[in-house]
């Protein structure tokens, strides 16, 4: 089934231990749509400015990824400055340009209307819900957010939160959206908020899914996925997106929302956040095929499993 | 098959957002051998002093634990005293009083010289290898430590690596002992110092353990462990050497080391480190069974994974 995302296609200048990169294409969309290429078809809403050519786009074609949703507006692309010098897990922005972004208004192509999974990266949650309510069809819908937005828009996000099949986002992310310290407590509180399912990101320790209990106070479960233990992270840039594109991508080629499916949807996210961070940018997800992602996830597999 | 034990048998005062409590029987021995008690025997070497009594005593004797190695001295107990009022995962020390453990002189009773396995709980690195050349014909030996050596008597702690199979430190332990900030490359240079494995303690992350190289400068392997995710931790005294229990006392009840044991050992460590957390001290440890551990086991399991 086919999967619609909705987020920022961008230029970031990036700077790691592991050295730098200036300009290159990236955005939330950008990662996504790239991880979830290898599983199923994607289709992008995103707004891009003057300075975005043939070769990004190519970046997307070469991935068979739909980019009639990509409007140009006069202008520049969003741009994004950040380092990761002191700490590889948090990147610290030095830098950010919304540019076209400010004004865009998601357009949604109508062959994008078949589309079956719809994920919202992180943006602006009354975009958000206007692309969720202009598409009401879909199976399936996925969110991302941060702490901006749940800090200072939390009215609007919360009315995101509502029509979420699967909210994706950090421990700390969890922690202040629920106002609780205990991550399980702060799970089921995140829950009662909408979500059926919430994947809470654990960066290098990977990530835990909490699944609402069948009835109100029940018991929630969850399940755990690895992250690689890695000799080096390159660039971790993109590993959030990346790790959402895989679980979703996987979800989509699939086609049901089993436990099953789910576990093994949680495993492919994982493998393309390990992939992306092994390389600058976009490139490491740019160049790979289905049978690197499926030794890697077999990778995962061994490094978790008691048999 | 035996272990003994080498460590700390204390008292602790702790404080943690759950409540508190004075003076309750405690220290690195204490948690690892009633953990390890589920699995098989244990032997326990330390020192107390003259506030050590039948009550403590029964503490052991009820989980069937040999304490004729724990050696009584004039005067009191060591003393800790501690709060995790602001962090789970750190503990605040109020006061350390070493008393009778100032000159604790570990003392190996005849009866557990055959013990195969040995396990050197965070003590002074001179005394642990003091015991591990006393027992020269242990069949594995595996022990732990902490900052404070590392830092300020790490030449001692080196000649007890170079003795260990296993070591099982937690993450920032591991980077200050290598000197690396990327974890991978952290255990790559702990394992070259004598461990054939290095088990790194994640805190709420669960555990992953680095198998050495079968050739210098070959990969290593790694195991991730989930901890499960409590919705109350009524008090994380002791998480890490009742993990440590756990670990050791199923490799020893199995008598092998294969990487299946191992993986099933890594299993029992979080088992044992999540009981442990629900109440305040040793308390939830004295009074478990086989059957609610086994159980819990595979609750792990279902936690991980895919089938």
């Amino acid at each position: 089934m086919a999967i619609t995302v909705v987020g920022s296609v961008a230029y970031d200048s990036v700077e790691t231990p592991a050295g730098k990169y200036d300009r290159r294409l990236a955005g939330a969309a950008t990662y996504f749509s790239l991880a979830a290429s290898y599983f199923t078809d994607v289709r992008v809403i995103a707004v891009v400015g003057e300075d975005f050519g043939a070769e990004q786009e190519g970046v997307f074609k070469a991935r068979k990824i739909d980019i009639q949703g990509i409007e140009r507006a006069p202008g520049k692309t969003f741009f994004w400055q950040g380092s990761y010098l002191e700490n590889l897990n948090e990147a610290k922005t030095h830098q950010t340009d919304l540019n076209v972004f400010a004004g865009f208004q998601p357009k949604i192509p109508d062959a994008y209307r078949d589309s079956e999974f719809l994920f919202l990266a992180n943006i602006d949650p009354v975009l958000q819900r206007r692309v969720r309510e202009a598409m009401p069809h879909v199976k399936l819908v996925a969110g991302d957010t941060m702490n901006y937005w749940i800090k200072d828009h939390k009215s609007a996000l919360l009315e995101v939160l509502k029509g979420l099949d699967i909210l994706l986002i950090n421990d700390t992310e969890t922690r202040m959206l629920a106002g609780k310290d205990n991550l399980v407590l702060a799970a089921r509180h995140v829950l009662s908020l909408g979500p059926k399912t919430l994947v809470v990101k654990h960066g290098e320790y990977g990530a835990t899914a909490f699944f609402a209990p069948e009835k109100p106070g029940g018991a929630i479960r969850a399940f755990r996925a690895p992250a690689l233990p890695l000799d080096e992270v390159v660039d971790p840039t993109g590993a959030g997106d990346s790790f959402a594109g895989g679980l979703f991508g996987y979800l989509a080629s699939q086609g049901d929302v089993t436990p099953s499916t789910f576990r093994r949807a949680m495993f492919y996210g994982g493998v393309m956040g390990s992939f992306a961070v092994e390389r600058f940018g976009t490139e490491r997800l740019q160049g790979l095929d289905r049978k690197e992602v499926d030794a890697r996830f077999h990778l995962f597999r061994e490094l978790t499993h008691l048999e």
